[in-house]
């Protein structure tokens, strides 16, 4: 299979959908619609989308158009945390998957609102898929319980008010699980759920999860050290600028790599229990995890 | 009837409700939460919650629980815009509701991390009520409607990319009835669709909120010019301080008066088509666009 090939036909399936319901508004409020498609139509991975949309399909689901609309919704989602998280007040970045972000290429106001319709967006968007009003309901609860104070926004609460210096290994890997984690199990569970998958699949998917979505910052650590700005998209080293506990900063490079190996076994033995093919979820797995960008 | 014990005791019946649904977290994500609890239980007229809660009683609405639940999480999505609206790079208000704004009372990044938590809190709340799921789900997809790019943030947009100084008077009623109104109307309107109200029902509702917004936004451009510090919790004389366009500058007080006469009256003939006794809202309507504070 040629890994990098079919992610990115799926990436462009998931961009075309996004083009497609991103809504029209007036003239007047044309600044901030701008700015959330700027930011929400930038090339990415498109990771969380994608896993979703497999994860619906390794669970039996038919209606392609359904997981599609959840799966844009979780990226409006992602896209929000990510405009917030660069702005001034937060880390300060001003670049952006290779170029300015939101509020460098718009103004700060723009992208605080932006992010802010953007996360309201995904609500109206995962409220209005046309499927039955249970397992949309059951998704949504799902994905909003993932994305707020109990996990996405708890762990950029954990990385804000400690200014991203935690006391040990626990304290990152609670941050890691909340920050990173907690999003992948809405893509990966929230898939599940909505194909209508038993209690026990759905805890599987979420094990997935954790273990992707802890090998996934390991490795953004190490490519924060010794990646490629080119590569990247973005400035390396800007961890230890910070002073940032990191999985490098407590483990050094020879044990992050272990900890990688292990939980990428982790995931990939989770997934033989699905019943369907899920061969494109564990290529992605290996590449997610050995990636260099 | 006592109008501001009657609304008081309901204020405080929203805050009840408000206090027992709050989630716990674990302490890493305390400050966030703390920030979030600060804003939200501080003392406000709970405007919209209660109008969520009358309009579904006038409607037949019985399940006073799941009509709590949703007017609670109305309250969470008018507060994160408050906590939002008062950030540095956006109105920049060091006071509201008499005391230090939630950047001033904790910091900046956690106040926009509470924000964030509170909207996202509402639909966690929202997709959780225990009731039928078809109209759980028409109620909520109608306030992220309402709350979103096409309804109150789409307002927003239009106030911080101008500046605040707008183009003509027409300008200053779309940006109203965007930024007030629309989510006046997911209390009206929203309440009528929990209770299962017809199409004609809803829009009566919707005719109300909009009448009664621009009242309420005519009101509160007079009392910045004429009211009481003390009993308003917050200085006067900040929209001519910057130059902005409102109902006074476009007006005068005369034609501003007799504005939220015509507009009053509109709101209370329109009452006259709901079946129930709407003998509480007549009267918050006239103290709504009448009031000192």
């Amino acid at each position: 299979m040629d890994l990098k090939k079919a992610l990115s036909e799926k990436a462009e399936l998931i961009e075309a959908h996004l083009s497609k319901i991103f809504p029209s508004v007036p003239y007047e409020q044309k600044s901030v619609c701008d700015a959330m498609r700027y930011s929400l139509l930038a090339k990415g991975k498109r990771l969380r989308p994608v896993l979703f949309v497999e994860f619906y399909r390794a669970c039996g689901g038919k209606d392609e158009r359904a997981a599609l609309d959840f799966a844009c919704a979780l990226e409006m989602i992602h896209t929000y945390s990510l405009i917030h998280d660069d702005l001034p007040c937060m880390d300060d970045d001003d670049m952006r998957r290779g170029r300015p972000s939101c509020h460098v290429a718009f103004d700060y106001p723009t992208a605080l609102l932006a992010g802010d319709a953007l996360l309201n967006l995904a609500f109206e968007t995962m409220l209005s898929v046309e499927c039955d009003p249970v397992f949309k309901v059951d998704t949504a609860s799902y994905i909003a319980r993932m994305s707020g104070i109990s996990g996405m926004i708890g762990g950029q609460t954990i990385d804000v008010c400690e200014n991203g210096i935690l006391k040990d290994l626990n304290e990152l890997k609670t941050m890691v699980l909340l920050k990173t984690g907690a999003l992948l199990k809405a893509a990966c569970a929230g898939g599940c759920i909505l194909a209508g998958a038993d209690e026990k699949t759905v805890r599987k998917a979420e094990k997935y999860a954790e273990c992707v979505g802890e090998a996934f910052q390991i490795r953004d650590d190490i490519l924060d050290v010794c990646g490629d700005e080119k590569k990247l998209g973005k400035k390396t080293g800007s961890d230890e600028k910070q002073f940032k506990t990191t999985y490098m900063s407590e483990l050094g490079y020879e044990r992050c790599e272990a900890e990688i190996r292990k939980l990428t076994d982790e995931a990939l033995f989770v997934l033989n229990d699905f019943d369907s093919d899920t061969a494109f979820i564990k290529e992605l797995t290996l590449w997610l995890t050995d990636r260099e960008y």
